[in-house]
């Protein structure tokens, strides 16, 4: 397996120094422990929305860093939770006064060292809180986890928290924006080709040329079930049934649409599913009234698609719509 | 090998249907022939920047319709020429007194088919103006063309001249520019895997596990050589080389630098590339001033990158900085 790399042990760091000189207006790197800061941070008086996680998901979230989104970004080693130290150096380079929200996807790595070095800044005198998202209705448990995983919402979630503290929300505002997404987020996600690591150097695992795995986390681990590959009008439809009746989400709701490539998946298919995913909620009578389509929570170069759901009302859609300027997101009001 | 289809026959027009769901504020469709159009098309007075080809290169072109860009883009079947109906059909829809000038990529059957349309156009009284890209410096003649062909240049081609009619410049202008960018512009791709055309359902060519297609084209079609998987520090001093010294590009120059994915290589290794030749052109004495890093131009899954330089003065940096809004290029000066 190939891949445009030097040496398995310094991927993650070449990058961010590939990252760092293409969008050095929005952000800055530390190396040892690895951390994305935004360029101008600490901004004054705000609170510092800091996430991170096993590399290899790009451009979460390194890519989502900068004015609108996450101050800091702590990168651990591919599909490898990031230690304490670098969790605590993104709260020192980002936090003040005004605190932290830390935003942790739901693996037991990531919770248990998120936690530890919160508590550490919190022994300091700075004010941290942590939010859990767990939007991937595939598994109760999983290889990672215990409890739901946390995925594509996890792309929302950055962004919404993120325009709430930029535009001056109490810690206390942010936080419970942050708690009312994860509340109204779900997402599912399928694989029809494995991932491969850089220290590995072979496919995560095997999957026959007729077989999709359905319910696929964010590493390849495994999902609900393996079926048969289908039309996508099928398999969108299956996606489209488990999200929905989930929350559940029913007619007269108000939604965003994030249909995500997981890496490999060509721009031709992910529309064509965008395509079918809308027409599909559109006959359940639920209004999509926003929409995100591209790869933005990835697996390396493993081919599927996930899609997330957000319930939204007026006061999500405007956090939303504020402006955003980052690697990855990029707009204005 | 799995896709996320239906058909292999409907899998474009389905796509484009999900395009326009997604991005309606900036684009509508017209089926039969398929053509993307500006939403708010024909803008009164503005040349029509009008591009098009085979599809499965996706965001281009369709990616790239809207305020500052494209005013309609043609997409062929995939990998196969967009007919003069459809080009024809993009001409009724955006053009005016103003003019239009079409964009074309080297290839036989887009050069045939955009001219018997432009000459159709133009025997109407529409005053149509073509422009050839030829960008890549890997072969002087390939299967799909003569000459060399059109590649990542195309992306900064349709930005540069997209915002040279945005801001009302005369159609003379706006070749002028196009021309202007076309001599100063040169690529090279590289492939790791090959690409899997829907019809076909199986890959492009064989490569062997340790082998890389060095000057691959967007269609998958070959390159100069074929060499051993090397580091990535070696594969991109022999990419940044071979563009660097076609034009030549020398010590003082100030470029834009666009790192492409084409398609199913991980973000993680793109920044990583895109790091190394940045460094090698400032060893160079060559000033990175502006970059571009992403799957811009793609060939569908296929696993390699594309490096484009462009050689920039102040009148290229302003139109490249101009406001653009499509759904793949999204960003105010």
């Amino acid at each position: 397996m190939k891949k445009i790399i030097n040496d398995p042990s310094t991927v993650v760091t070449e990058s961010l120094r590939g990252l760092a000189s293409a969008h050095s207006e929005l952000l800055r790197i530390q190396e040892d422990p690895n951390v994305v800061i935004r360029a101008d941070a600490p901004v004054a008086g705000k609170v510092a929305v800091i996430s991170g996680g096993g590399s290899g998901h790009e451009p979460l979230h390194g890519g989502f860093v900068g004015p609108g989104m996450l101050d800091a970004a702590v990168p651990g080693a591919v599909f490898t939770s990031p230690t304490p130290d670098g969790v605590q150096a993104a709260l020192e380079a980002t936090a003040g006064d005004a605190g932290a929200l830390l935003i942790v996807k739901n693996y037991t790595g990531d919770v248990l060292n998120f936690e530890t070095a919160g508590e550490l800044a919190a022994a300091g005198g700075l004010d941290v809180r942590s939010v859990v998202i767990d939007d991937d209705v595939a598994v109760a448990d999983s290889t990672y986890t215990a409890g739901r995983r946390g995925v594509g919402g996890t792309v929302l979630l950055e962004k919404i928290a993120g325009a709430a503290a930029e535009r001056g929300d109490s810690l206390d505002a942010v936080e419970t924006v942050a708690r009312q997404v994860i509340e109204q987020v779900r997402s599912i996600g399928v694989a029809l080709t494995a991932p491969v690591v850089p220290h590995a150097g072979e496919l995560s695992f095997d999957l026959a040329g007729d077989e999709i795995e359905f319910g696929i986390g964010i590493h390849g681990e495994p999902g609900r079930e393996r079926i048969k590959a289908e039309p996508a009008d099928d398999l969108v439809a299956r996606m489209v049934g488990a999200i929905v009746e989930d929350l559940p989400f029913t007619s007269g709701d108000r939604v965003l649409l994030f249909t995500n490539s997981m890496g490999g998946t060509p721009l031709i298919e992910l529309y064509l599913a965008h395509g079918i995913a809308e027409r599909l909620l559109v006959e359940r009578g639920i209004t999509v009234e926003r929409r995100l389509v591209g790869p933005y929570i990835t697996s390396l170069e493993m081919q599927g698609i996930s899609l997330t759901l957000l319930k939204l009302d007026d006061a999500l859609t405007g956090l939303w719509d504020a402006p955003v300027n980052t690697p990855a997101l990029r707009w204005r009001a």
